[in-house]
């Protein structure tokens, strides 16, 4: 590897490989532990670049909104409450105040939902063609309320996703390609389901939000990290038939679209249905997928509906670069 | 105002004029305090993005030492210790890891001369020509020790600055135009020295890095947050000849340069001496400037070696944009 590809962002294999190398000279536990968001005592940090391709997905859905999501979930992955966010902009010269100020308000909105103060920023401007628009880095500080952590991880545990998947990938592809499709991405603050789970004490482990790479990301991570096998039951995954039929169209696989309000859990197998019960209260498609085996060999396996089974790998190549 | 400009990046009264319409959307007291750092209880945050141009000043000063100094700096100016750093990539197709190599120690270096751990971070890619081959984002986290705020500015004061000014904007505009000129950029880390005036309890009212719009900006956002009238001695400020020399040669005024190694301070009058004792330890060029009047005027009045006045401005126009 001599130079960045476009590959290096995609949330796949070359990214990991990219990170992996940047991040080993700062070697330290907290960096290491590959938490959602760094674990420094009673508090939580986590940082995310925007680039987003387009900006504006829908009437609802812009850049702004995903930079307020994006950093929330990430702490509240660890069991953090979120309570501070940094906002820094980089703007290509002759970009629009006007759309500037919508993306202002997606901002304003979603952290006075989720109770998060904007409480430094940074503005920088680069000429016209040394950017796109608008880039957007969000670095959210949480205060830790019950620490999850993904290197607790074992074998026996209930594997669960919040809801449906692929659905912000696919609204991505969907605005690059001028299409009509009733896809909308998940795009979501997820503070309300975590803090339920946590304060009705449920067992869960560990936590992941499933943007770049999607949920085969996230379960090969965890593979990997515990180095146990995990067991998914593909009939179990509930996709969106739009989202289907874009993937078979564009040849993605719906398991590597990103989602930007789903997320992955690991739960005590004692709590699953409780688990459960308070998932369905915010989205009817969140469902017990696996589980993780005694197998030390750090393998994802799809089992189809008559018991056929397949490895999910770790995501490759270009997927769907910026879009998040 | 319609649309972003190269001025709204260069540190001066535009970029105010944007960071007030950006920022008044978020309003809380936080914010609005206005300090290089955001204070939440006995933490101080601050955020910065980096777009340097050229990415490479020196062998020794790069994007790299530039983001680490920059936000730790930061965080030190409001009498915290930094202790935390995110990291944020947003990395052009084709960029030379062998670049990002030489970056990331120089990161790794600055780091862990200020016994910083970096504990999170992200990549993201953008196709050739949507950047410059390399923007980082930093946010610092640190602890306060003896909180500075700059609310806290009254008459009376003695105003210090910590060094000659003006070289850091000055190397940029020789590497610009591959001019020859003995000007090394003050970029630094300054742990040492502010660390050393809070344990040694000097009465330090408030401190503020000059970095884009310079010494020039500073004072004037000091002035007009405070009311105050500001007198500055013209003679006690140290210039680099060669610093003067560019100046003349392409029409900059030197205290509208960017520094990133360079603070002024604002110290209770009993205390000037001791503060200027431990300041001259690490810069033989500081210095006492000024002082802050009785005269409600936000005005920064500088006074020459023969007693005429003028006044300093707050910088306007292009300035110098992408020097951080």
């Amino acid at each position: 590897m001599k130079n960045i590809s476009l590959a290096h962002g995609g949330g796949g294999e070359e990214m990991n490989e990219l990170l992996g190398e940047i991040f080993k000279i700062f070697n330290n536990d907290i960096l290491n532990a590959a938490n959602d968001a760094a674990i420094l005592g009673n508090l939580a940090l986590s940082t995310d670049s925007f680039v987003l391709n387009p900006i504006f997905l829908d009437d609802e859905i812009n850049i702004g909104k995903l930079c307020v999501c994006g950093s929330i979930n990430d702490v509240l992955m660890v069991g953090a409450k979120p309570k501070y966010l940094s906002l820094a902009f980089i703007l290509e010269e002759g970009f629009e105040i006007e759309k500037l100020n919508k993306i202002l308000q997606s901002i304003q909105k979603e952290c006075s939902k989720a109770g998060v103060l904007v409480v430094c920023g940074d503005t920088k401007v680069v000429p016209k063609g040394k950017g796109d628009e608008i880039y957007i880095n969000t670095t959210a500080l949480g205060e830790i309320l019950d620490k999850k952590e993904t290197k607790n991880i074992k074998a026996g545990l209930s594997v669960l996703v919040s809801g449906d998947i692929g659905r912000h990938g696919a609204s991505v592809l969907i605005q690059r390609n001028h299409l009509e499709a009733n896809i909308k991405s998940d795009c979501k603050i997820l503070n309300e389901e975590v803090l339920e789970l946590l304060e009705n004490n449920v067992k869960v482990v560990a936590m992941r939000d499933a943007t770049r790479g999607g949920l085969s990301a996230v379960l090969n991570e965890w593979a990997k990290q515990s180095g146990n096998d995990f067991l998914i039951f593909e009939e179990k995954i509930i996709i969106q038939d739009e989202v289907l039929g874009l993937c078979e169209l564009f040849g993605y696989e719906a398991y590597e679209l990103a989602n930007e309000g789903t997320f992955v859990l690991c739960v005590e197998k004692e709590d699953e249905k409780k688990a459960l019960e308070i998932l369905r209260k915010y989205n009817k498609n969140a469902n017990i997928i696996g589980e993780v085996l005694e197998e030390k060999a750090s393998r994802v396996i799809l089992q189809n509906y008559f018991g056929a089974k397949r490895f999910l790998e770790t995501p490759k190549g270009e997927l769907l670069p910026r879009i998040c």
